[in-house]
């Protein structure tokens, strides 16, 4: 493995050559200071630019991961084996008992799935973190120092998440404040009805700290069909009064992959004209809000793993050209058109939802560019080849397949 | 890419050593002129014998893929722009049209698949070869003379399989005949109503061939809920009539994933008293027959990819633990114990349900084993690690991640 996670001795000035863009055409990118400064065919070149030579690879703009728990997972860790109990609650006591048994440190885990996340391609990534009575803000100083120790490769967003819910545990409000302050860029929810049983005064108490503390709102909406439905409505209303227009996302919301078109299409409309974002991981057990559904309907969705290879779930994986795949799959599409769409889930839709600034493949965006061996944008996601260069904010993060088979 | 598919001059024993198996024992593994001779810790070498040292790897039997389409596949060609309508009639011109025009040849491509099934594990495999009025058996040629090519490790079924159906085109009854005295050894069918249209004429017709050839049957139902749920019945009665118990195979069968539980435990019985088997890849997108009820009741559920890259799909890869990975993810399991269900469906089930003959890790069974670094089972299921070495029949066909990714 010839990658690194913080080059320290990186030119500043990076030329890659021979690259393939989605429409065939061939050009070269020039890199200066960390942003696209020219991309074009045959771009001049001189003795003081490092050279990558693309060798006609295909171009894609480096992924975006728009919802994951670094703080939980296993990944590098001997294999967690999973004897947990079907139900949420039964998940959550587990994760609890094992955290406080196995020596599992959130600093340590974070930064080794948040490097094979880069080493795949991702660049971009908003990661959920525990904030609860028992651990108190422990999981979000070991992501603070991750996102620290790759601040110039991996720009990351860090959402304080009540897993335990926000009415439960007395204390927690205080805590999600204390984690705003200490740094996390969003407030997290979950389940106002199911978890908090209180779905008025839950959605009240988190859209007052975000008020309060001026920050945006992710949401995990796991509730099913009318209940998801009544509680979204309930969340809807707070967007609008308290002016959340943009800075809102639902994450899951499966609620919406199990109502009638009628009722989905009304709800479908209300997100759209709040500019509510919706995040999925495009499970394929249970329903999801549908891709082609949103697109007519004017809703952003947008794509993530969740949890990776944690108490939780064996699977996920730091490679988004699987998740594109996987959200494909889980909505029927095949055409290449089709698969385009999925893509634009897990880069630029999610950048654009998630708020990632000066994102994609154009000149004067951060250079963040992923080369891999591929006939077309579809192929790529198919067939999901190692890496062939990674290029985070400039600099050279992985080359040659510097695969996460871990 | 240090595989050969078909080696000449392999000693006629060789001895894996240091294999763990899944219970986490480590043994050793005596091969003697394709067979398991012994299986067991510290067996005895001498110098006659050729050694592989498995290092401490997973040992895995040989994969099963229980149905897939080789004479289809654009594998190792350019990549296929998929712009197809919604309809299968559409995707069903849409192929012949493309197969007239576009120079694809089945013996070629059959091939190519086949050697990265191989190189990826899988050992055995069913395959589906298309019997029509255009081709004639022009692709069940191509396929026979890759089964024959690679008859020394691996072990291929072929089914002669209508895709337009056996009614609409007069003489397709016939071709099935010469099919299955040319080298068939299952009959194939395909939606006895919705492509044919008269799903008792089309039912008697391919029970009828089945007969009079001796040939077990594998039929092809996408039929919905209800609709599929009658074609059932009505299948169901011929396996009775005919005897052809323990003989028949349902591939997809969407009906059992969209009928209430009342009327599919009612078909579920009656598919486990006559013996017959379903065949699944567990596509996220439609609904499909439950694992854990099918085992609940008795029936056989088992895995394949169906096509792979074709004109149909994208999707689909040679290596069968990413399909394990999928029916375990499409059936919601995340526990250990609930992976190593989806492995037998591609694995164990598949053989049995198949009539592979003489499979599995034990003194006698053919020698087919996958070597893997991953701690467990359930690890191996969603890290999809290269395979370390892959043993067919007693021959090495591939050695340190020679992987399908093609």
């Amino acid at each position: 493995m010839t990658a690194t996670a913080t080059p320290s001795h990186q030119p500043h000035t990076l030329l890659v050559t021979d690259v393939r863009q989605v429409d065939g055409s061939r050009v070269d990118v020039s890199i200066v200071d960390g942003r696209i400064a020219a991309l074009g065919p045959n771009l001049p070149r001189d003795a003081a630019t490092a050279l990558e030579d693309g060798a006609g690879a295909l171009l894609l703009p480096g992924f975006v991961e728009g919802h994951t728990h670094l703080d939980k997972t296993t990944w590098g860790m001997p294999w967690y084996r999973n004897e947990v109990g079907p139900k949420l609650t039964d998940r959550i006591e587990n994760e609890r008992h094992w955290r406080a048994h196995s020596g599992h440190d959130a600093g340590v885990q974070s930064l080794a799935l948040a490097q094979a996340f880069l080493q795949a391609g991702t660049t971009r990534l908003r990661t959920h973190v525990d904030i609860d009575t028992v651990a108190g803000l422990r999981h979000l100083e070991g992501v603070l120092a991750t996102r620290e120790t790759l601040r110039e490769v991996l720009d990351m967003q860090i959402v304080a998440f009540p897993q335990s819910g926000v009415l439960g545990r007395p204390g927690t409000d205080a805590l999600l404040g204390e984690a705003l302050e200490a740094g996390a860029d969003v407030l997290g929810a979950l389940d106002p009805a199911s978890i908090d049983g209180d779905p008025v005064r839950s959605l009240d108490v988190t859209f007052g700290l975000a008020e309060r503390y001026g920050k945006p709102v992710d949401i995990h909406l796991h509730e099913p069909a009318e209940l998801g439905a009544f509680t979204l409505g309930l969340l809807l209303d707070r967007v609008a009064a308290h002016g959340m227009q943009g800075r809102v996302v639902v994450s899951h919301a499966f609620c919406l992959g199990a109502l009638p078109e009628r009722e989905r299409d009304a709800l479908l409309a209300r997100l759209a004209d709040l500019q509510v974002a919706l995040l999925t991981t495009a499970p394929p057990s249970v329903p999801v809000p549908s891709l082609k559904a949103c697109l007519a309907m004017g809703v952003t969705l947008f794509g993530g793993n969740d949890g990776v290879r944690d108490t939780w779930t064996p699977y996920g994986s730091p490679d988004m050209l699987e998740r594109a795949m996987l959200i494909a799959m889980r909505n029927g599409l095949r055409r290449d058109d089709d698969l385009a769409l999925a893509f634009d889930c897990v880069s630029s839709i999610a950048a654009r939802a998630c708020g990632f600034a000066d994102y994609g493949l154009h000149v004067g965006a951060r250079a963040d560019l992923v080369l891999v061996a591929a006939d077309t944008l579809a192929h790529a996601i198919v067939a999901r080849p190692p890496r062939r260069l990674v290029v985070a904010n400039g600099k050279v993060v992985a080359r040659h397949g510097a695969a996460p088979a871990v």
